[in-house]
């Protein structure tokens, strides 16, 4: 997507064609680093940091982080215990070990010294297929704002979205956002409600970021504020990413998501989910029993990151010395909320029934 | 209720007998600053920054506002003038017109010259009288935490709160965490939820200052963490207070509320509303299409207030530079998903029948 009307990815190869250049999205939106990576380490560090995140981008960048290393040392003992590095950087994001995998599956069976080739080529191709996966997601759930526009016409159509689903999250397009994204740049009147996000604000500092830098009309309101747009008729669907899909439907995404699908079924708002099928979890069945929850840090409740008067980015303690927080990074909404899942390959219910029509081969 | 201790109101006198004092919430959780106001203008200025808060609260410092306004200047033609200046400082408060309507009544049909002493005797009253109802419904909410303990052995009995509808908000008990207060001095182990509540965060800097101050156990999280918690069994209740119940129990209270009552209908959490009956609109009957909802300022919502490395208090921007901010206030949550009403002649459902049977003479 554009920052400024130009065309740019969340991860790319420099100009000497072999160090990788990522967007430093602890610094978004107060200031546009680009810092460059040249070996392994620094591509562990950047994950680990979250420098990247978002499941498909770290996958991305763990691929180059594997080139990077095998242009270093391609022998196989390097190789293993370099994707096993690579692989500790982040406990629970699915995409990582599919990334790394597949590097090591093409590349064990490739010869030392051709390793370096083929694993730059193998982190390209896995870069360029999460570009085409979420053009598609794009094009399939576009079809949704397409047709919320013909029952609004005269007005922009009202999507709200939570967390950051967008191009930052994976290496172009998004998931929740390309649909957006689609619409807005075929001409389709979309408005976006951007939620806040606590406890890290990646709706407010990074989606919101990504849509004004686009040129998507956006506005940002506190976490608490979706349940009364939708009651008042100012929200057509909602549009949300995930980080786990059950082959039953139910959705694990970042917490607050349950909240806003119980509003949106209680306001009859169509409720979409959209996701690569990478994110499909065949295994599980009851989301909320089986999905593990991660528990983050209690100072990202505690405390805010923001820019100051002077225009130094500050943190600053918004609890009292002494009070506790928790801070789950995640829940799961039932499918019994879900209206649906937009995925590569199309839209369906978000059940075993839709998955399985969609995906025959894996259910 | 106690800070470290020692017995507080959030209003009381000045030695002097006629000054009146405060605590500048504005300033909590950072310092404990107690303002000494002696005359009208300093009262008006109180209300409209904020230094005081909560539509129980706001009703009794502006009646000790007309008492220091009538010591002054004890005419019928100020007294008048002056009434309506501090009706003035806030637009929407049901209180503070009900505690300036009461004092005038009582004033008018005093001589000038005794006006000032029946003033403070009529302020004073109030402002017990706001106590004793609070302590009702202490005594009242109590029992369903004792209740919950008893089907809870071993354990606290975990309590949701959203928003700060404590003493702060009060001159003593406050309304939803009166219960939580009195089960929590009589021995019965509680715990307490403390909903951030963004935008103002009146739940991390005033809910939690409270109830550390008196030694109640309790946990901040994110607006968005609540859902997930009931969903896993970790609330037991959920008590929120409101700024207006509507005679067939619509609940309008701080924007959020409807989302934690959806949740807690969803998961089967009983979800109680804490109120003095001067709350409840005897007028109205359908809360979301009727209730009038503040629109407050955007930058409510694009900024956070708090205590930076260094100590100083300072306020950070948190989304981009030309992202649009909406912030509405409040939000409503229909009777139906209102477990029941606790006011200070005891416990009711969330309907006109419930409502009329506790408040005959005026349904």
């Amino acid at each position: 997507m554009k920052i400024d009307g130009v065309p740019t990815r969340s991860v790319w190869l420099d100009e000497d064609g072999w160090a990788v250049r990522i967007i430093d999205q602890t610094r978004l939106p107060w200031s546009l680093d680009t810092p460059r990576l040249v070996d392994r380490d620094e591509v562990a560090t950047a994950i680990r940091t979250m420098q990247v995140r978002g499941a498909p981008l770290i996958g991305a960048v763990a691929a180059y982080g594997l080139a990077l290393a095998v242009r270093e040392d391609p022998s196989s003992e390097a190789m293993e215990r370099d994707a096993a590095l690579l692989l500790a950087t982040r406990p629970t994001a699915v995409n990582l070990g599919w990334a790394l995998d597949r590097m090591l599956t093409r590349l064990r069976n490739t010869r030392p010294e051709q390793r370096a080739a083929v694993a730059y080529a193998e982190a390209g191709a896995i870069a360029d297929e999460d570009v085409a996966q979420n053009e598609a997601i794009g094009r399939h759930g576009a079809e949704l704002i397409a047709e919320a526009a013909q029952r609004a016409p005269g007005r922009a159509v009202n999507v709200l979205t939570h967390c950051n689903a967008g191009w930052l999250a994976t290496v172009d397009w998004g998931t929740a956002l390309a649909p957006i994204y689609r619409a807005h740049d075929s001409g389709v009147p979309v408005h976006v409600w951007v939620d806040e996000t606590r406890p890290r604000n990646q709706g407010a500092a990074l989606t919101a970021y990504e849509l004004g830098k686009h040129g998507v009309a956006h506005t940002v309101v506190s976490d608490n504020a979706g349940g009364h747009l939708m009651q008042h008729g100012r929200v057509d669907l909602v549009i949300v990413g995930t980080d786990r899909v059950t082959r039953t439907g139910d959705v694990a995404n970042k917490i607050g998501t349950y909240l806003k699908a119980l509003a949106a079924h209680d306001n009859g708002v169509p409720f979409w989910v959209a996701l690569p099928s990478t994110t499909i979890d065949w295994a599980v069945s009851d989301g909320v029993a089986e999905i593990p929850i991660e528990e983050r840090p209690a100072d990202e409740v505690t405390t805010v990151t923001g820019r100051a008067a002077g225009g130094e980015v500050v943190r600053v303690q918004v609890t009292p010395d002494g009070s506790a927080a928790a801070n789950p990074a995640f829940d799961v909404t039932p499918a019994r909320l879900v209206g649906g899942l937009i995925t590569e390959r199309g839209r369906c219910a978000a059940n075993a029934e839709g998955l399985a029509g969609l995906f025959p081969e894996r259910a």
